[in-house]
């Protein structure tokens, strides 16, 4: 066992900054069904094939008639016409109106050729074939003009945006089935050591179970990313260095692989990695977490995550879901909340802190019980940051809770 | 064409109130991957199977000790040791550690009998087997204890919770390979009226392209529910009877019935509904969304959804979607923020209006065209809810906008 302290931490914001420059959008595309399609990330500009709405169609239930036929008409000078047709939405209009006459219209019903507004439903009274309006309308009242809702040949989504349910919308009313999206971020999880064991298997005396492959595959699932759990490897040179060429060999863009608790595994990674590719930092002035480890062995970005579980997710909320949301395309996310300490909290200078809370009634709570626990932060609704150059936090003072 | 005016509209508050009433929690179970279980909710408390730690374990890299060996030892006072072993993590200890020794140990190796204490790396120097610490530890001082993070047989997550990376975590530590969760509420959508044709088809000349079957999937979809999009079906009081007793046959919770866009193809399935189960309200003092339908058969749910884009995605977001994640067992979700309103909006006394905005520099844009525009909708990022009771909100004035 070769015990040697880290020789220089990096600071948190070169880490992250470092992380962040090296996590590239993926380029590569994929096609997926519409209706799997929310959440993901255009890959090129969606212009409109068509019209839409593709005609002239009424925006009410109403009477379809000329414009002109109805100037200065109201309550009191009400205008009658002959009732020509009636059109549901999806008829074709096989008929015209013209000067004198009106056409029943539904919602989404062709305007019939000639008619240039609807009256609404409300101010008319129809028998015997005819109608009486109580009501003018200008010019185009009442109706959805062909193209005004996307005109064919424009831009209507850009690439880059993110699908929501209302562009989902948007692709499906441009009639295409399916949508061109980034392809996600394939990334593989492993875990090191033979002190794990995988869930559903048998524990050995000295073992524990593996719970960081799953952490981390769900933090990676749910930025975007597409997770695969390779299986767990041993603390060896020939080991380490046989999954990261394997990841490369199956494309992954990113592979994290954690545990190699102990300065001596930890050295391990890093000699491996040094000799495959390069090592960007090993050890950055945080707690928990302060062993990570980042590199790359060509495109493929290497995450050393430590072992310790409380460890292990916050490197994988700080550092992994930021880089896997960027190379998914996804906008940065920042979801927090303010409130109260419930307790003065010490901190060290020189190190960024991160401070697992539970939120209750506007106030937060610490839950952070010890590095190799993980109940608390199941327990935790989110974190604080304690700067490097803040050593208290008193009881009562506003922060600012990155929720998970 | 029945053209006839809603009869009695329902406030907003009530409407809302009765869909949340009627939208009970799923009873059915099911297991699933722990890899794929984020986002899930428990169905039932988990109990801890073991003690997790299942050891006393070494939190540090150090030595292994008695810790009465190291009463008052210092810097000054240093202690030497013979030392009489290494373990690693994963290592079966096969051997103690009495008086006068101690035995190097990882971060998470097992503490070796007779130890009581483990001394860390930085605070020692070995040389031909023997080392020299400088520092005293009390008892138990850098050791985990079995089960200070889980005791056995107690329970660890309660049902209901929802799972996050850190609960999967500690499924996973508990060697659970699956989660026992609630099912997905299972949501047909279908759309109805032969004006809409499917994206993929062609379209015919009356006729515009189906996208609430995709916009309500995509929102079911995202609000921990199932939607299954099923085929199109005509605007006839048979067809529709025929969709929702499928629905029921096939053991959905719920059915969302876009289209039927005109106040007489509304009053089909209204007519319908009463008919076969409990029509609870038809028609809503809100805009847009107005023509909103809400009933039940036996136990299947049926939403009646406003045919034109934006009426219902409106009732998507603030009907739908709260229905969906109770039935889906997820807590209401409240995702706001502030901002100034761009200009002034005049609203109608009597009615909600939810006003689609974007937001820019922390001020909220409407962006609404009309109900039949979709790209409105896709460039909003949310909705701001104008109370029934004001009619005007002025440029500058701080609105609280629901993100989408």
């Amino acid at each position: 066992m070769n015990i040697s302290p880290f020789r220089k931490l990096v600071p948190f914001e070169e880490a992250l900054d470092t992380v962040l420059k090296n996590a590239a959008p993926v380029k590569r595309t994929g096609e997926v069904a519409l209706a799997q399609s929310s959440g993901r990330v255009l890959s090129e500009d969606v212009l409109s094939g068509l019209d839409v709405p593709p005609f002239d169609r009424s925006a009410m239930d109403g009477y379809a008639v000329v414009s002109e036929d109805l100037v200065g008409t109201s309550e009191n000078a009400p205008v009658t016409l002959k009732v020509v047709g009636e059109l549901f939405a999806g008829d074709e209009a096989a008929f015209r109106v013209g000067r004198g006459t009106a056409c029943r219209v539904a919602t989404g019903a062709v305007l019939p050729e000639g008619a240039d507004a609807v009256v609404m439903a409300e101010f008319s009274s129809e028998e015997a074939g005819f109608v009486r309006l109580l009501r003018a309308e200008p010019k185009w009242g009442n109706v959805s003009r062909r193209g005004s809702d996307m005109l064919k040949g424009t831009v209507v989504l850009s690439a880059g945006s993110v699908l929501d349910p209302a562009k989902v919308g948007v692709l499906a009313s441009l009639g295409l089935p399916r949508a061109q999206v980034l392809s996600r971020p394939a990334v593989a999880v492993i875990s090191s050591g033979k002190e794990v064991a995988e869930p559903g298997e048998t524990l050995g005396p000295a073992q524990v179970f593996n719970s960081n492959s799953y952490t981390l595959a769900s933090l990676v699932n749910q930025s975007g990313g597409e997770a695969r759990i390779l299986p767990r490897m041993e603390d060896t040179a020939e080991a380490i260095r046989g999954s990261i060429e394997r990841a490369g060999r199956e494309n992954f863009d990113l592979v994290a692989i954690s545990g190699g608790s102990s300065v001596g595994e930890r050295d391990l990674l890093a000699g491996v990695l040094a000799r495959m590719g390069e090592m960007l930092f090993h050890g950055v002035q945080i707690k928990p977490g302060k062993p990570f480890l980042f590199g790359r062995v060509g495109k493929l970005l290497v995450f050393g995550v430590p072992g310790y579980p409380a460890a292990c997710l916050t490197v994988g909320h700080v550092f992994l879901a930021p880089a896997v949301r960027k190379m998914a395309g996804l906008p940065e996310r920042k979801k927090t909340v303010r409130a109260k300490l419930s307790r003065r909290v010490a901190s060290r200078l020189g190190r960024v802190q991160f401070l697992t809370v539970r939120l209750s009634g506007g106030t937060a709570e610490p839950v952070f019980k010890e590095s190799g626990a993980i109940t608390s932060l199941a327990a935790a609704d989110g974190f604080i940051v304690v700067p490097d150059n803040v050593e208290l936090l008193e009881k009562g003072e506003e922060v600012e809770v990155v929720l998970f």
